[in-house]
């Protein structure tokens, strides 16, 4: 007669659970609420106290946290003394211990009364779930309802074997892990402004990629709170880590206008396209001209539905990645062919961004830890002009755009944007003129007129060569945080040309 | 009088504090090794079984996981109800636990040896902290010896505030979660190929950055295994976010090269300089030459001691941090009257890298986890010869620094390198051949011969294109990947101007 002990917060599918080990010859130990439904659902269950000889007690603070249970679970049975010690001590085998934990995620999502919270915070269940895994050789550990299918099958088919329970085991400990991880890291944000002596960050896999960001590198996508598992979807080919973080720049550029039409093209995480426009057709058909060398084999982010129309104008070029918020099955079908092309959804009108409230980034031996960087509703309304002259309201739209696509552009970067397009960008360079002076060349070559357009950089302009350079090229309008010891300089230079220059006093480093 | 249960793995002052517990009133509890040590220290204590009623057992796995152990710590004295039950059982208050946790750090680092390595996943431990954590309002839980005077000076100057418990139960849930995240994670390598269903990554606070990456985030810099708190040290100034994150770009690429004599300019977390020479001093003014505009507030990494000459020579013109192995007490007086200079060090001959083994990136939704990439010691002497000319040894040097450099470069990058200096760098563009013209037209601005150079791309060249405009400037050595469905072009563009062309097979994509 093997025993299992039953003790769950989440009780979805309990009862069969419990039902079938009945039938494959378990002896059910159960606690409290879970005994109550086995007992009400005609379940056969040996109640805890009888198993502990000790009431439970203090409302519950204290059930299993008693040595009947963790002697159960925690002898080894293939030491004789340790047989020997538990026949002597009336310590009887646990074989399987089936736990969840207190709800501490809901209840943190759901209150801020602290008595409740800290009531929320699971004592028992960890330590039997960790003893349960301590001893996987013998005990199986069962801490997700998911699984239940999965135990009884190995219990049926005689597959219960080490390697099983040891799978179980790793399980069990990230199910711990990930608990108390969640603990230290919501007591630091309510009371140590989310910078703890300790940082935890916790992810659950979506996938392995076929590689890291080069094929001799192994890599993989974690998620926080289900994001990918639950608005990700693929719809053709399979998504690498390099096209997941190109995506990552790419959908959070195309959703920046809210429900604007907005497409936006990147390669290697920056972005060489971007417009907005009544029509997505319109909006990818300039987003391609800023720079179509480097949209070949690029990562295309439409924040909408991609129609049949715009499937066959994307079809005309090489493209590796689309994301959408959705593509029609008619659109599909025009990819079908396409061998190399990827097709992702968020099975919405629109791009579904996760916006997590932090960011992190690996540095040797560890790494920094943020708040994540947003832009302001108000950072281009309460720009500061700093020129004579002022900027019409079409050129104020480009300037917000412009500002926008840079703070999400890396550092050193400017970008020009012209009737709500990107027309040049410069991007990831050391030095904030060479950034200017590449973008304007390149937008040249590329035949595209930056006359009219809207400059933005993403940190103040630290000489006024930038502002020579993007009057020449017949820029109208400029915004940056402003903070140099040279704005004087950079004001009389725009001045001089007669260009609208509007200081926002804040900065959007992208590194 | 109140009552301490002491049980610790490591047992580093526990005397001192426990001798100090019973002068202030405490009644000891302990267990095996700890109760032994106290005793011979003549210090008075309660064996456990005397409170748990029931003896050791199973070699020690279950010695606490008992209710007079839990209940004594778990229920509230806040409510009579709680107080009534444990005078009715014999229950009886702890008011103070210090525990701390079965080594399994020390463990895996020790052995592969699996039984072992389970035996030391502690199961009590953990399951105390956690208990007298969850009842913080009325108990003290002390899981660091070296918050052991802390603890007794709250105690004896009447400073136990609930906010000084409410700080101690944070730090345990940190405890227990990064010990259950070693756990996992170790489990995780060993059987998952380090790809496991969750991923736990775990910083230890070295120290708040004045902000994050902007001045409206929040920031802080966490370190896996002691790196920054044994090896990194603030001679001047205060390293900000972004400085640490250019500060590891830099070092990674100036201890590339073993011992030799390297110094690396960064900017924006590029590289902007970067050469080898006999001494520092030349390595140093010739990193410089490449782009002394870049330069101006960059982040230069020194492999080995800045001295007083050096330091002199750098001096001449801004820059806003130097990282060294060493910086000598003259050095440092060179820079004491400049504000705004920021000096570490690694206090150590050379550049003291981490050399992780994981990289991690953040996109909306979670994150990307791969295994770190580094170049092979055996990719240059294994890389093929495509062109029907040959390097010579020099050439073949700066072939490899300049690969080496290029793995370290953001995508996409193109690196020149010329007698052991980088001459011409482009890097972070959505396309490679503009990385490559902006890298010539700067060099050519700068005055900078590139005759003679060795290019060496991150990543294939898809195009001969590159290899037009490098033949054009004088390059003579070209080292790249290959992979290219074009790869014959450029092979036969490199005939034709006559270069030497190497192909690595592996690429080094950073973004």
């Amino acid at each position: 007669m093997k025993r299992a002990l039953l003790s769950v917060s989440d009780k979805s599918n309990i009862v069969e659970f419990a039902a079938s080990l009945v039938k494959n010859g378990y002896e059910i130990i159960s606690t409290g609420g879970t005994f109550k439904m086995l007992k009400e659902a005609g379940i056969a269950a040996i109640e805890i106290d009888e198993v502990t000889k000790f009431p439970e007690c203090f409302e519950g603070r204290v059930k299993t946290l008693n040595p009947y249970i963790h002697g159960g679970i925690l002898h080894r049975r293939d030491k004789q003394s340790h047989l020997d010690q538990a026949a002597e001590l009336g310590v009887e085998p646990i074989d399987l211990v089936c736990v969840n934990l207190y709800p501490f995620k809901a209840t943190i999502e759901r209150t801020d009364d602290f008595e409740e919270i800290i009531e929320n915070i699971d004592i028992g269940g960890p330590a039997m779930v960790r003893s349960a895994a301590k001893n996987f050789d013998s005990v199986m550990i069962v801490t997700d309802p998911s699984d239940y299918s999965l135990v009884l099958n190995a219990i049926e088919n005689d597959e219960n074997s080490v390697e099983f329970r040891r799978s179980l085991m790793i399980k069990a400990y990230e199910h711990t892990a990930a608990y108390d991880s969640m603990i230290a890291n919501y007591m630091n944000k309510r009371f140590n402004d989310g910078m703890g002596a300790k940082q935890f960050v916790v992810g659950k896999k979506v996938m392995n990629t076929r590689y890291g960001e080069n094929p001799h590198q192994k890599g993989a996508l974690y998620e926080f709170e289900e994001h990918f598992s639950k608005n990700f979807t693929t719809l053709k080919g399979e998504a690498s880590f390099n096209n997941l973080t190109d995506i990552s720049g790419a959908v959070k550029i195309a959703a920046a206008f809210g429900d604007e039409n907005a497409v936006c093209i990147v390669k290697h995480g920056n972005p060489c396209g971007f417009a907005i426009r009544d029509s997505l057709l319109d909006a990818y058909t300039e987003a391609l001209k800023c720079d179509p060398v480097s949209a070949f084999g690029g990562v295309v982010a439409v924040n909408g539905v991609v129609d049949k129309a715009l499937a066959e104008m994307m079809n005309e070029i090489f493209l590796e990645v689309i994301i959408a918020g959705r593509i029609t099955a008619e659109a599909q079908e025009v990819f079908a062919a396409k061998k190399r092309i990827k097709l992702f959804e968020y099975g919405s009108d629109k791009i579904v961004l996760a916006n997590d409230a932090v960011d992190f980034k690996h540095i040797d031996g560890g790494f920094v830890f943020q708040d994540a960087d947003k832009v302001a509703a108000d950072e281009i309304s309460n720009a500061e002009q700093k020129s004579k002259l002022s900027a019409d309201a079409a050129a104020m739209k480009d300037a917000e755009i412009a500002w926008k696509v840079a703070s999400l552009t890396k550092s050193n970067c400017v970008v020009y944007v012209k009737d709500a397009a990107m027309v040049a960008v410069g991007m990831g360079m050391t030095s904030r003129v060479d950034a200017s002076q590449c973008a304007l060349k390149k937008a040249e070559a590329m035949g595209l007129d930056v006359t009219g357009a809207a400059l933005a950089s993403e940190a103040f302009f630290p000489f006024r060569d930038s502002i020579d350079a993007a009057a020449a090229a017949g820029v109208k309008t400029v915004i940056e945080p402003g903070g140099s010891i040279r704005d004087d300089e950079v004001i009389a230079a725009a001045d001089e040309y007669g260009m609208a220059l509007y200081f926002t006093g804040v900065r959007h480093f992208l590194h």
